[in-house]
């Protein structure tokens, strides 16, 4: 392997064989992201003739990629647990590569199961924080706002919840450029009663003056949309839930509208007329454009492609990982947490209601 | 009182003082609703003098409702713990009739928490029922399917979702005219392991055969617009985030759709071809329809009309109820919760994991 690196603080390596279409799109992701990001280098580790295969096409990839072979590949199908010890897949070599101090973030559009077990057994939990996350930029009326956690644990408890709101301001402030992130708990009602004890509970912590967060109390899923908040903590369960429900019901807004259309010789004459709209509408909507869940809380960060992404897509990926590792993210998330005892302070909340 | 009615299977009673706009748009909405339904009487309570002054606009109403005075009635900020004991408003009397018999169903479009805690301890769960749900009917991409619950149990155990599949597996019988519904459990994944406990739980006793279900298995939220499935079951907590994410999502489509159209000129000359489409999908998407939330398990019928909604949409909370109400409900499902035992065979569940 020929090292053309020098800085870390700007490499990020990359599971070429993940996703519906890699390495073709990973490959092509990469070169697009390139142009945005033109002093990040990559490392790369796949199947070393398909994917020089494919690198043929953009020459000058070589001076800022480094390819290295990986005999085998994480499908789909596999289960963590198969694949978690294999040190042969390119998704574990690239997420070793950030272990090693080579790599600041690691890349795959591959099994998201394998990728978050194999990322929290090689890169280890940051310490002081119980659990890792996974966090996406969803879109809203007037911009975006920080979601998390979107899947990684079925069930939390306060001091998880808690956690997740001092990752997502980070996040926020990060990713956003938003310099003070209003942040809300996702829950059933905006009254102090309402929803599950361990979301009363983490209102109790995150509103503690100990840590300096801009808490605006509890978001209903239909305010999020109206742009409420900078940062909305659920547990993974409850997370993944709302994001699947945007997601179908964008589609079946989306499928009515086509199928009417369709019926109608009027609306076919009038469309064209609002293509324009059509494709900002597109454009703002693009699933594309929030691509890249991010694992945060780990020693190094993990971000997850979409596996059925195009080349686009990937990028975007990309450009959210390397705002990430330019400001040394995972730093500053174990400054920030360094400052909190958690477990302290749920303490207290608790001893509080006796 | 004159005693207009007869036959009690027929008669629903209403709550006049519910709502943003009432008791106007209640005794419209019941207007609207008789031309439906020449067949059902209604009970109403509330203020003798606003109520009869909105009746004076429809002098053939005296025909079909009975108006009894209600001295007090329950506002939005009360609390239920407040109300529960007030034996003098609009909203507990029009409930107390479904207790004493003189209604089959009762319908307001009052404060949601008041309503169920006087439904529950008026009307009281049906024996070997363990709670009731809250249970709607949700726009799919080929028709309706019936949600439950929606919010009256912020945590439940297997054996209470196993109930709400058979609660819900008679709704879509009865209100969607399905013969068999295809049943699935909320979650987010496919596969067995996904999810919390005390849905794979859930998913061994509806399985059962003992049970009788069309079970389906889990259902992810983007496949409830697909139409996968007649009847989607998850606990409170859960059904309440994705509907209102449905609520949210489609309110930001239709905003930003709306932001883009005005601003461009040409849009605004090919808007007017397209209104018949918009109409169709507006129709098709309208809340108005879906109007009803049905509390179910009970004693009785309580249904919950929107707050905000209009003639049009309470009329509709009529039509749904009055389905029921005709079908006799309640002692359907008192029938068919009476040949099994929950609790039996959630112990059967838990043997067999030894």
């Amino acid at each position: 392997m020929e090292q053309v690196l020098s800085d870390n603080n700007l490499v990020i390596s990359v599971d070429a064989m993940g996703g519906d279409n890699s390495p073709r799109v990973v490959v092509e992701g990469i070169n697009l992201a390139h142009k945005n990001n033109p002093d990040i280098k990559f490392l790369m580790f796949g199947d070393e003739a398909k994917v020089s295969e494919e690198m043929k096409r953009f020459p000058q990839m070589k001076e800022y990629c480094t390819l290295t072979n990986a005999p085998e590949s994480v499908k789909n199908e596999d289960k963590p647990s198969q694949v978690i010890r294999n040190k042969n897949t390119s998704m574990y070599m690239a997420i070793d590569a950030v272990r090693k101090g080579d790599a600041k973030a690691v890349i795959s559009a591959g099994n998201t199961g394998a990728l978050m077990a194999i990322s929290k057994m090689i890169l280890k939990t940051i310490q002081r924080i119980h659990r890792p996350a996974i966090c996406t930029n969803i879109p809203h009326k007037n911009g975006m706002c920080v979601m998390l956690d979107l899947g990684a644990n079925t069930e939390c408890s306060a001091v998880n919840l808690a956690e997740f709101a001092i990752i997502g301001n980070i996040l926020a402030k990060h990713t956003l450029g938003i310099e003070r992130p209003r942040i809300a708990l996702l829950n059933i009602g905006a009254e102090e009663m309402k929803g599950r004890e361990e979301i009363h509970q983490a209102a109790k912590m995150i509103k503690s003056t100990h840590l300096d967060l801009n808490f605006i109390g509890y978001i209903e899923p239909h305010q999020i949309g109206e742009g409420y908040a900078d940062v909305v903590v659920s547990d993974g369960f409850t997370g993944n839930i709302a994001l699947k429900t945007m997601e179908g019901t964008a589609r079946l807004i989306t499928g009515l509208l086509k199928t009417s259309i369709k019926k109608s010789i009027w609306a076919k004459i009038g469309l064209p007329f609002l293509l324009p709209v059509v494709w900002t509408l597109k454009k703002s909507m693009d699933p594309r454009k929030y691509n890249g869940a991010m694992f945060v809380g780990l020693n190094g960060l993990s971000v997850k492609s979409h596996g059925g992404t195009d080349a686009l897509g990937f990028s975007y990926a990309v450009d959210n990982a390397s705002k990430l590792v330019r400001q040394d993210f995972v730093q500053t998330i174990r400054d920030e947490i360094e400052h909190v005892d958690l477990d302290e302070l749920s303490q207290d909340i608790l001893y509080d209601v006796y």
